[in-house]
């Protein structure tokens, strides 16, 4: 389990990668981003909603990084740029990168991460980037990390 | 049809609303963000992914605006907050505001219009909050606008 304390700047976490198709495009675009050009209905080559290829950075995030740490809510981002469209059967490469790591002034038993999130294509250029933020539960409040300090050790 | 120099700043468009269901909000979390408080597997209440919230707001957005303008790509957005969860049964009340309208340096037929958008449940606290730009074509280089122009009126 990773807590507050184990995000220190400069770290790097490399998320895996994502193959997204056409029929995950049109999906999302017809729940949530309906324009002709996500749904494969424009003169234009289709390309998937921004909103789409944020999300997918957000699962390769959850499945690497969240559902090992002690995560709490986000409070927002920062600075998103949809650098490249994105096309059917493009492969997206997910990366973390720790910018900042301060204690929470409204919960002492968090701290807020703040990272910049990245997905590029198989040939290395970015189509997202970002800044976000998270709360983090520190290691010194979890009753199940404390648990680490035997009760008989503390008097030694 | 709504160009460029039809978004004036301080323009405030309702964009309607939508209520958010456990079923949707499982269904987005299982794929996009799978944390057990999005699936309703946690012993805290349901509440929808943020990007989920994020993905609500464009499909008001797009219904309401950009399916009758001469809109092209998003460039990003800038300081998105969660302001307060969201829970199975809300509803979300949609709002953009035209806060700039410049033309673009890199699309002479384009001009960039910046707005903050708006989610509100319907006791009218806001949930989510950021400014987002968008491309606009311009009146001036549409064929089918500059029709309307008779041939001829040219020489009159």
């Amino acid at each position: 389990m990773r807590y507050f304390e184990d995000f220190r700047v400069g770290d790097v976490h490399e998320l895996g990668s994502h193959r997204i198709s056409a029929v995950e495009i049109r999906s999302f675009a017809r729940q949530y981003d309906p324009q002709p050009v996500h749904l494969g209905r424009s003169a234009e080559p289709m390309i998937a909603s921004g909103w789409h290829v944020a999300a997918v950075f957000m699962r390769l995030y959850v499945d690497s990084v969240i559902s090992g740490s002690a995560a709490e809510v986000s409070p927002g981002i920062d600075e998103l740029r949809w650098l490249r469209p994105v096309r059917p059967g493009d492969l997206l490469v997910g990366r973390s990168t720790v910018l900042g790591a301060t204690p929470s002034l409204s919960r002492a038993d968090c701290g807020i991460v703040r990272q910049r999130g990245e997905l590029a294509d198989d040939s290395g250029r970015p189509v997202l980037r970002f800044v976000f933020y998270g709360l983090m539960r520190k290691r010194e409040y979890d009753p199940a990390a404390a648990g680490v300090i035997h009760p008989d050790t503390l008097g030694a």
